[in-house]
């Protein structure tokens, strides 16, 4: 549908119409920050998902994609972060069946309804099956419409991360105006030390179930899937979308206007979850263009190099660094026809280093956001863009921590 | 030929009949230390080189590989640490040049010897011929056939390495006794801030060229190419071998001996490097076995993992992190049938963790040298060993310093 208009507004996962959300603590996590969301659909919503790629998945993983293959639809979302009830022997799987029943229970649904689950946390631990019902039974009694209620959901997903990331936009079509919402959490890409990518979207367009799927599937590949801290996909990545079509809105099969709205929010997480890298202390950018193949390898070798992000770290415009990564992504690249930006520096261009004031350049460098601009020299070239962040001793310190 | 004996001897590349080496300082890093190499045989001999994949590469790489394949044949090898002579513009093909032609003169060898040239330090600056000449003069006088200067030599070549590397093995055969002598250079795998392998081995068997380069092709890829300190692979990385055939003992196209003899030099090389890794406190050992796939895909995946590395640095039996790895390498995994053990103790075995002395695990894993051993179940599967270390404050603190 021709969108006249996307703007941001507040309320995370509450402002589209037809949605509650509750963040609470069920004791899971040391302390008293929240540890359980809730997200609920007034109606029953359209569902789609897409799912972490490793072969070694946790069971919300394993049980969500065979719910949503059959269904497509569900009412909830309940997750919870410090047990990502993975690689933790056959009780897991009754446990996740668990989670969802008292779910359903607590929220009064009908016995068929479809909840969606997700947990973050330590890999290979026994699931508190009792905490998390309780807190279930907590959240369902706090369930609001608000924005501050999407910001408690938003908190209880962390883990790792130090801020919580939300996002939505107010679309508006000739056909009616629509709204898509969504939290997120980082912050490593992995489970075992607490960390994973999780991200729930919700909206009150009218969207068919394959519609929903090949839309988050897409604008998913080009967000959440162009975002790397360490290269480690955890084994509980997912991002979900509920769609309950109470705005009445409708969205077609090629929507370029819903696609669009979708992107804005997925990126917008995607960006807060790169600046949000566990350690980080910038977001990077790195954009390749004219590529003879590939671009997004290029990117992200690059973006994944540890001498590339602990020179990022040092505000060091090492760029030798930059075309030795790209230069081994098994793309073929030609450093006689290559050129390198750093925060906007033209620091290599052809096979020879330019001439550089080295401090303005470090200057530059020095920035919550920088951007490394590799031009590879290809007429008609491939390009692609990652986003990640750099590599600071608070990384080591946050990961070489013990698990208990 | 059949060996009756492989036995570990002083010398370095210097063990070996009829070669000298001399270390010596030109000025191009800070300080007094060495960063000239120079090793000489007594006559031609015959040479093999195995050279980085990366797509950028040195002047030196470049001419070595065209001269290799042309000639097969060399009298010296000439190296320097501080400048990697790469990326610097059309400039460094002619510097490359003068440092052969400059090495020959010194050396006073006929004008149409071969000299094999190899560079480390930082990506991007001019060359230093004019330091590098006087250097090569005084390396040319100081040329001795003895421990110390081989000695020399491996402390010549070292940029962020904290110790020299040297190994060297006599080999007793039926058709007499040989030897194989070796000296080498870690510490990061990438250039730019000082850091590429390098490798540079002597022989004084009787061997054609063919064979020679088979047997060194085949070593290098069970060896150096088994290494990863941080997946970055060098512009500059490259292993070298002159066999100057000076023992009269030969060998043969499939010769399991020297095979063995040359295997022994440079997996004791490839472990020093992986031990002296920038910032390392350990050497980690990853053998997959029982693997249904490339089980190197799976080793390489797991020993270049940021978080199962930093884990390591903290003595954290994060199992998760391991079998997350191996699920994410593109192999397929089935943590069903899999078992982990780390430093000899079980962590995880058929889906389910193992009951453990988490202390124990934690005091054993707190020594120079862990074995991480991921058994994936499939009979007759592959197996591959890969040797990393783990990553610690210091290789932060090292890789985010300023290049100049």
């Amino acid at each position: 549908m021709a969108v006249k208009s996307i703007t941001p507004i507040d309320g995370g996962v509450c402002a589209p119409l037809g949605f509650r959300a509750a963040g609470v603590n069920c004791g899971m996590r040391k302390g008293i920050e929240p540890d359980l969301a809730l997200i609920v659909s007034d109606v029953e919503a359209v569902a789609a998902g897409v799912f972490t790629s490793n072969c070694v998945i946790a069971w919300c993983v394993a049980n969500n994609r065979r719910l949503l293959t059959e269904e497509a639809r569900a009412t909830a979302i309940v997750a919870n972060a410090g047990n990502a009830n993975a690689c933790n022997g056959p009780s897991g799987r009754g446990a996740d069946a668990l989670m969802r029943s008292d779910a359903v229970e607590s929220l009064g649904l009908p016995a068929g309804a479809v909840v969606l689950t997700a947990s973050t946390g330590v890999i290979g631990r026994p699931f508190p099956s009792d905490a998390v019902r309780g807190g279930i039974e907590f959240a369902a009694r706090e369930l609001l419409s608000s924005p501050e209620a999407s910001l408690a959901a938003a908190r209880a997903i962390m883990t790792t991360d130090l801020v919580p990331k939300e996002c939505a936009v107010e679309v508006e079509t000739r056909a009616g105006t629509y709204r898509v919402g969504g939290i997120a959490k980082g912050s490593g890409m992995i489970a075992p030390n607490m960390a994973t990518m999780l991200a729930f979207m919700t909206t009150d367009a009218l969207v068919e179930p394959d519609v929903l799927q090949k839309h988050l599937a897409a604008v998913s590949d080009a967000t959440f899937n162009c975002l790397t801290v360490d290269g480690d996909t955890s084994t509980n990545d997912m991002a979900l979308i509920l769609a309950n079509g109470r705005s009445g809105a409708p969205v077609q099969m090629h929507d370029p206007g819903f696609e669009r709205a979708l992107f804005t929010v997925c990126e917008d997480l995607a960006k807060k979850i790169a600046m949000d890298g566990e350690g980080a202390t910038k977001l990077v950018t790195v954009r390749v263009v004219g590529c003879a193949g590939d671009a997004k390898t290029v990117a992200r070798t690059i973006a994944e190099s540890p001498l590339v992000k602990t020179a990022l770290f040092g505000n060091d415009p090492n760029w030798g660094r930059i075309l030795a990564a790209a230069g081994r992504s098994g793309v073929h690249v030609d450093p006689e026809m290559a050129e390198i930006s750093l925060a906007g520096n033209k620091v290599f261009s052809k096979g020879t280093p330019t001439k550089i004031n080295l401090d303005s350049v470090r200057m530059a460098m020095n920035s919550d956001e920088v951007e490394i601009l590799v031009d590879l020299g290809a007429p008609n070239g491939d390009s692609a863009t990652i986003w990640t962040c750099d590599l600071s001793y608070d990384y080591v310190r946050i990961n070489a921590e013990y698990t208990t």
